[in-house]
């Protein structure tokens, strides 16, 4: 494949000192994407947009996402999830300047400080035991140029909590809500507020909760109109959802 | 069978005006239960508690209600659940002083005017369709004879609406909460009340809502301590745990 | 409850002529919901920000439906969804300047002319059966003030279909993709546009599509980042959904 | 966020001697409630009414349950639920007066004695492997304020062994059961007793048992009526069900 | 297919008088199987065992019902399950000597008065609604040659009932239990007698007992050891298990 | 409770040597059950039937399980099922005559030599990895007095492997099937045989096996009349539903 | 869009008799796909290869499906699957030399009589229920090109029905096995044939079966290696299956 | 058995020299079948097709699979899956010719070089985690005689990479499709070439991915016709169906 031989033959002349970086970032805008063998990057994307490269490490190797790490340091942005304490360790003994976010499980590689987008994006928690989805999210959200923050612990079952951080919740463009067990929150929340609202049910809970599908029928059923749902657990994408939102914003 | 021919020749003795009913009844406390050949009745508790034979008419032809109706009457209280306007209607004609409670679908016939219990139970409903199911719930309340209300449309996404009813509610001496779709509700009034709270799941709702068990999950997992569920749609059931509770009390 | 009678005092006022509309709207401001015994609606959105009042048919007898329209015409538009031909034909009996879509199911009634949003709303769908969920997300949208479009019959099993008519969709502010079966279009969507895309199941399909579930099932779990969903079928929620994300910018 | 930065400067003082415990006790009744960073407690309920602390500990490091149960320590009695035995030694060493039940998988701290409740609940199990859901149940009445006792291992396949101890069960106010595999407990008691019945159902059993959703299903359609339902392995919810009722009782 | 051959001229024989019947059974003793187009039957079981060829009748049309009545008349006893009053009605306008059960849905024809085994089968029902299950499983005891009785309406919240029967049931020598709801019947019958049990789960209830999946998982995990458990609504299927048994001596 | 004092009276008297085995096991017949404290034993059958105490090891640890057999040691025959390499390591150092059976997970005590029933139980199995149920149902009919052999891996992929053994199967009273993934087996050996047939489904398998549901619903389902199911990797309830069977022979 | 526009005039011509068929072919060869408003049609694949059309008639008008029908005669041959009768009536009303297979619920319209391929196709199913499946995957494989012959009535539970007609089920190329239920005979055909078996499980059946999932289970756990599966009752999709193999060959 | 005798004589006489290899080959094309105790072969199509024996390593101990490759060493091909590394370890000290793929966990052992059919099965993944089951696949396909290729990483998010990718795949005579989350890959495949394709779904995802069931139901609901579909992680299974077909040509 032509394709793939060229990007050979460019990322070894970065490698070697024969091309300059910013000639490779040149070459490369007219490849289609970048092929490690084990895993395909799309660096259009990247290059064009200033958005990470990212690497969903569950089921991967230390020494695959090192070698992913690697390969695209001084390349792109990279932000990698589900990151264990032992693949972490070893992505930070090739690239010490990587950065471990433990709650949250991610790991982020950046080039440079984002020039951040003007709207905020609120991430909401039931209780301390979604902490690590919303730190995902926050980590997420962050790497896509938007600022975000946590409301912690405002589960439905004492609503002043909530009540008394609603001040602070209306004031982002974008507001995450992470919760598991019945996963009321997310229609009390999308019942206050106007904001577009990306809930994220979490496998908080156990028997009924079954794993979180209970707060995800829950969020999708909500009797609050336009809440809209993302995988169990899954922070970054709630993250990609608000991004996707904030960057429609010409700032 | 002994006990069954004793029973024969005892109901035939009032119907034919032998046996006056005070003895009849008398008589039947020693009996263990009465056989109607399609359906096994348990006269004792009537006779001894005041408490109404129970018939759940899904399944039973309008002739078989029509003759359970028959045959009990005068001598214990009458309700029967899941009861088609046609079955009412044939009842009704062997026994015009029965009452056909459409919403709730219940048809209820008594000897006499309840002594009322002192404590009350609220009622309390999500949305104006879950109406059907807190029918059924006041109904057997009262066949019970407790006093329960109804507290309807209070939903939570639009919290204020809940807040606006709350101290209505807390005069209640047990909650009944009927919801469909994520049944938030529960967990809400749960965190609000501290008196036994009685959740009922409703099949309101759509897709994800699964005919109800979205919101039997979601209550079963409520972050509200120590909400209890019945089945979906079971406004008689939670009337029943409701009155097991009321019940406790000497007045 | 005092402020039900304030409210019944002031609408019985409008029907008898004895207050003057504008004012009547004034005085609504100050009350916090309208109770119509089977139905509470929140007046204030509606008065406030020119959001229609929403009404779920389904379950709802003809004689509410009509009620409901009855009693808000003139206070507020009126958006019904779920609506049969049935219901549809004794409401514009009583409203005949109501609109009923019949493939969308929806039933509205308007004050005016909306004055329209900048941003459009691009609603795609997989095949020709999914087209009654778009029709409903296309008359939600127009209801709540944003011009929406549908492009239709463009699944994954004829990729080619999709890219011819991807330059329109990409020319959207928001993306909503109803398919059925197994629902890949909304990650090829995803894919290709970086605009905000909210996934609608459709309940299209037999057997192993279960009802819609597999659909939903595979958007939750879509490769493409940032894409969100809804409920099984639910055009409306997906509107909303979409308007939420509208309505942040100020045009 | 000021009462944030009230309460930190009110348990400063405490901690420093510099305030008074009843001082400081009476303060905190003006502060919403307490936020400990990671979690956040409403201390109200429990200065109020005696109510202990929960702390669900699965899902928490052994660190922050130490760091719970220390910020808590002369402030509130606590229950933690749910704890392993390397969680607990590490409390019992930062806290020895905590007392850790294995069976149970609970850690209680009090202040004082209870002023005990009259009514008492009885805990009744279908099977040996029931007990750790019935010594939570137990535990936890007890920190509720309610005397429990437990009658162990009275399945339905050996029907004698439960009338055997009939009698002593008709004595509680309320009464629990605890039941895996099919759950069949629950209805024969709720058949044979009058009060009120909070079933729990337990994971224990394999295949069809479906780690206690076979147990919860049998439970929800009980055929005897008012039987109510908590989540599976739930005797920490059970109890509080239980209380809730014993607490309506002014003794 | 040679065998189809001979079969037809055989049956064409027999028909047209050219055959005496006692010479066709020993010839059809030669052929597999009878081949009727639609449906095959294996002649074989029921010449040499007196056993009847068995029809399920759903989503058979009632022309094809009739037409293997037709067919088999005088051939084979018959047993048709799961018949509607409509094709009943067609099938006696052909073959009126056939015997409709209309609680079990049973078309029967027999060429003679059966000769009975010795050991007879109990049919123990929960409630009313299990009864076209159990006469489903009695006609179908009778057609295969064993004499059974329905003791009925016994389920477990009214203990004594069933307790009150036990004598009878004890002479039976293999019980059928027939249950909706939890199915807890299946386990207390079964720690009660020492004989087989099979136990069928009917799709008596709603909500929670998922169309008889409660009780069928409930029965596959009962406490008592050595039920077994034929599919939802199968009184025919526990029958045969129990023909199974009782053909097992030799009377 | 005096029935319980009575009898650790006497097993204390058993213990010390004040009390004959022979006059102990006549005083036991006047208990009801045997309560240790966390378990209760049914002693009555087992003293009058020759049938074993049957202990479910999962869930107990290693010293309850010890505990068991050293209290009915001499009293009465034990099986404990579901028995870890582990605890049965602990009981032999307690009772170093009791026998583990690693491949079924079983460990018996026997007092003597049983004197055996006549008819004989074939015991079938799809595969090889089905013969730890397998053995478990094997050990479990001879603790019972049945003889037991088992036929191993003739699933249906290779039918002629099974028409190969047809014949032995055929000579056994009663046959048990066990097989994983679809199941089938059960089908096929159901059509062959004319005895009861008692189906295990086994956990063998992967993805779309479930864990051993497929098999369950498959044999549920079975095309061959009579077949009867128990729990998944229930050996022992096959094994004791065939011995109920084979248990009505006067042998 | 200007390739709608050109299809539109192109059909026109055609319509009006100004465009010859011929040189109609000739130039739609140029456009992408065929837009009928409703549903978009891939003629280049109909045009080149010779296939039909296909119409999911389920939840389409009979109006539409007669449009799509008036629309494609001439240009294209057309299979509509899932046709009611009703629907079948109208079609043939506007295209009487449409073909109706009323078992198979298919509509046929074919230009010319198709050039058969060589190879065959067996189509074999468990019993008389299966049918309607077998007939569509009939049809459906003569649309295509390949002769199918049907096997039918012979299931796992009389191997010797199968063991029969062995010899004609090998001479076919491919094999579809339609079956209900516990769905076993895909795996004993898949055992006994080298060639490539495509399953089809169908929703025969009730409870346990599971509207045909637990055959579709089993087929995908089949014992048998290299069994496919694809959708239940889906025979349109076994026989697409099965042509694209027969398609391989060169005749 | 007699043919049991034969066997262990035949094999003993080869182990002990008394028997050429050649002869030993001749002979057993007599006997049915292998039995090792364990587990029973069917060498008959091994030695008259060339085929491999194959071993389902899960659940077999170290000690079990090397004893099977022991045995069958010289005798036939043989291919064991699912080996763990241990496993792997064990059999490649007794057999050093062996060999493992860590990758795809296979583990083979040949006699000679395979004659190469001549058409080629492509192997088409949407993600890197999917190469396990590629790799299963392409092993088992090479072990069957058809050579492998695979095109990894090609997932519909990014549908630009597959489109890159197609001419490669077109030149395929089989194509198969392993795919995880909502396995969407294979719908596009299928609609993108005329082919038979075989469609894996992986257990690659977490929450809502339901460990491979949303792709696999998704993949049986494709909207491309004609996708056939084996079980989660079935790479296995998928090679023989794809070999079943290329093996239908003379080549």
């Amino acid at each position: 494949m032509d394709s793939q031989d060229s990007l050979r033959r460019l990322l070894t002349g970065i490698r070697d000192g024969n091309l300059d970086i910013e000639e490779g970032v040149e070459r490369l805008r007219d490849l289609p994407f970048m092929d490690l063998g084990h895993t395909k990057f799309d660096l259009h994307r990247s290059l064009r947009n200033g958005f990470p490269e990212v690497v969903y490490a569950e089921g991967k190797t230390p020494a695959q996402v090192g070698d992913i790490f690697s390969r695209l340091r001084g390349l792109a942005d990279v932000l990698a999830t589900r990151v264990t304490p032992e693949t972490a360790g070893h992505v930070l003994s090739l690239c010490p300047e990587a950065q471990y976010n433990p709650a949250g499980r991610t790991l982020t590689l950046r080039r440079a400080e984002p020039s951040w987008r003007a709207g905020e994006i609120a991430i909401v928690t039931a209780g301390t035991s979604d902490l690590p989805v919303a730190e995902e999210a926050r980590v997420t959200c962050e790497m896509l140029g938007s600022r975000a923050f946590v409301v912690s612990d405002v589960g439905v079952a004492g609503i002043h909590r909530l009540l008394d951080r609603l001040e602070a919740i209306r004031k982002a463009r974008v507001v995450i809500v992470a919760a598991g067990m019945e996963g009321a929150l997310a229609s009390v929340v999308g019942g206050l507020v106007p904001q577009p609202v990306v809930a994220v049910p979490t496998s908080v809970g156990y028997g009924a909760s079954l794993k979180g599908f209970t707060a995800l029928l829950g969020m999708l059923t909500s009797c609050a109109s336009g809440v809209t749902v993302v995988n169990i657990d899954n922070g970054f994408g709630a993250a990609c959802a608000a991004c996707r939102i904030n960057n429609l914003f010409p700032d």
